[in-house]
């Protein structure tokens, strides 16, 4: 089976890590022809994880994206969610037909409101039962220094799922294995924006023990959306221990606690008095929580969920409630 | 109504601040003498949170316990577990009669293996009525520096809660309330257990990722107790979002997480490498983690939950297991 990727920030780059490790080939798209010159020439991306060094007997690169889904039979897209349409849009509708897609893009598509399951069935017909997505606790850093993480594929199709997860296990990276395509998204992206607000609170200087209720609230939060959105699908119902792994839970954890996270940096620089331009300029990147606060708050003007803190953290960042006055009016809500 | 408080050490002390703060007189159990001659002379404690001062006319200090029993209508008991049976086993058998505890002991009586309602019915035949918790994510340090906390106070008297939970609140307190008194000190407990581990895995090097699962894992590990124990007790059962709480939730991460923590830090050290008894004679302090894990142990036996990292604690901290021969026989039970 050929392997594809798309993307060449810190995640496409990690993943590439962990598939050529494991012995495979890569057919893999980058945009920018320098970045590929540079890669060819200095064996390692000049920007992100800049201390892997590749093999390139097992990498092939490409510029046109056309060429690099014509050259794979599983395409792992590893971009930000608010780079697909653009990257998307103007393909041929069939042009994914018989290819398997792995999501590791860990947020919703902003414009579309979408996840990247519902936007590739609109727009290409692709079906669910060709989807998966490989998420999980895992910052990227550290995959790049070989430390132990688990990664979670989902997918419809049990057997294929199984089959993908051996592509991804090795001695650094535990793969398991999951049926809740649905739940698994959500939570990915849900857990920006807790994550982007335990920067704010941290910001405030608020202490940990403030941190840890805001966190545990989040994670309730996530709880009751995941399971509004399930009985809305007749899908799943989630029990507790289904909650607390590391797709879900473990994932909301690494996002709100590392100092790795792009969404708690960018949620401290708020708290600390940063406009929301002037964090997203001094980032220079984009932080999924942003565009998460208001997919999910559109979201849930259907659903209905009492979810306090993402509606607080969408205050913030979209209607310009000052962080301090928002937080201060959920305390009371918390439990 | 005459508030007591017995303990002296960092937990006791932020207590008798909130205490003290709303206005209310307390009477003050302090073992050591000269411990209250100095308390006296400077009004701060000369050992744990000396930032804090107090107003000496709202404190009545007693080295004896049957004095302070009997000056006080609730008593609050803020002492590591592993005291209380030194501290209560000569007491006569009806001191308590008409008292109101408040249990503030975040661990399980380790030679009994009890928590403190089952000793006190045992042995002074108290009745649960009048047994309550004040638990919650809330290091002492953090009191001290008036940073926002979150307690929650659970018993079985609905209106005598909410009538202790305003006792304790103020602006940098918020109380909450709860009826699973027995579920609350099972959750308080068994989070030391992974707080230490924690700690271990920190020390063996492992990165945020692994730390998220180890975590996550934990909680679902508590969860699991938790309904096990309480399907024992026909009493409550858990959903999803009933854990997902600052009292059980919140207060496993800020004790995983805190560098506050002393079960995370007594963990840490046996993760790089010191012998159990180097690191209690290193810390010179009861990491509440290490009986716990004993107790939690002994418990399972008969309740039979699936808790393959409580385990493995036990085995490091009681048969001599290495830290790193343990954990690395887990990782393929973490989900």
């Amino acid at each position: 089976m050929r392997i594809g990727i798309i993307g060449s920030g810190s995640w496409a780059t990690a993943l590439a890590k962990i598939v050529t490790d494991n012995g495979h080939s890569v057919q893999w798209w980058i945009r920018n022809e320098e970045t590929i010159r540079y890669f060819q020439k200095r064996r390692h991306n000049p920007q992100y994880l800049s201390s892997v060094y590749f093999d390139l007997q097992q990498i092939q690169f490409h510029s046109s994206l056309p060429e690099l889904i014509a050259s794979s039979d599983c395409i792992v897209v590893a971009v930000p969610a608010a780079f697909i349409n653009n990257l998307f849009g103007e393909l041929p509708v069939d042009i994914f037909r018989d290819k398997q897609i792995i999501s590791a893009v860990k947020g919703i598509l902003p414009e579309q409101n979408e996840l990247l399951n519902q936007y590739l069935e609109r727009v290409f017909s692709f079906p669910l039962s060709q989807y998966f997505t490989l998420l999980g606790p895992c910052h990227a850093e550290e995959v790049a220094a070989e430390k132990l993480s688990y990664l979670t594929i989902s997918g419809t199709d049990g057997p294929t799922v199984e089959s993908l997860a051996a592509i991804f296990k090795n001695e650094y990276v535990n793969t398991l294995v999951n049926a809740d395509i649905w739940g698994v998204q959500y939570a990915a992206v849900l857990k920006n924006i807790y994550a982007l607000g335990a920067g704010i609170v941290h910001g405030l200087e608020y202490g940990d023990n403030f941190l840890s209720v805001f966190i545990s609230n989040g994670a309730r939060e996530v709880v009751q959306f995941l399971h509004a959105s399930a009985n809305k699908r007749s899908a799943l119902d989630y029990t507790l221990s289904d909650y607390a792994v590391s797709v879900y839970l473990g994932d909301l954890l690494v996002t709100c606690y590392s100092l790795h996270s792009r969404n708690r940096t960018f949620g401290n620089m708020i708290g600390k008095g940063y406009s929301v331009t002037a964090a997203r300029l001094e980032l220079n990147m984009v932080a999924e929580g942003y565009y998460a606060a208001r997919c999910i708050h559109t979201l849930n003007q259907q659903m209905g969920c009492d979810m306090p803190i993402a509606k607080a953290i969408y205050e913030i960042l979209w209607n310009q409630v000052p962080a301090a006055t928002a937080i201060l009016s959920i305390q009371s809500s918390l439990v």
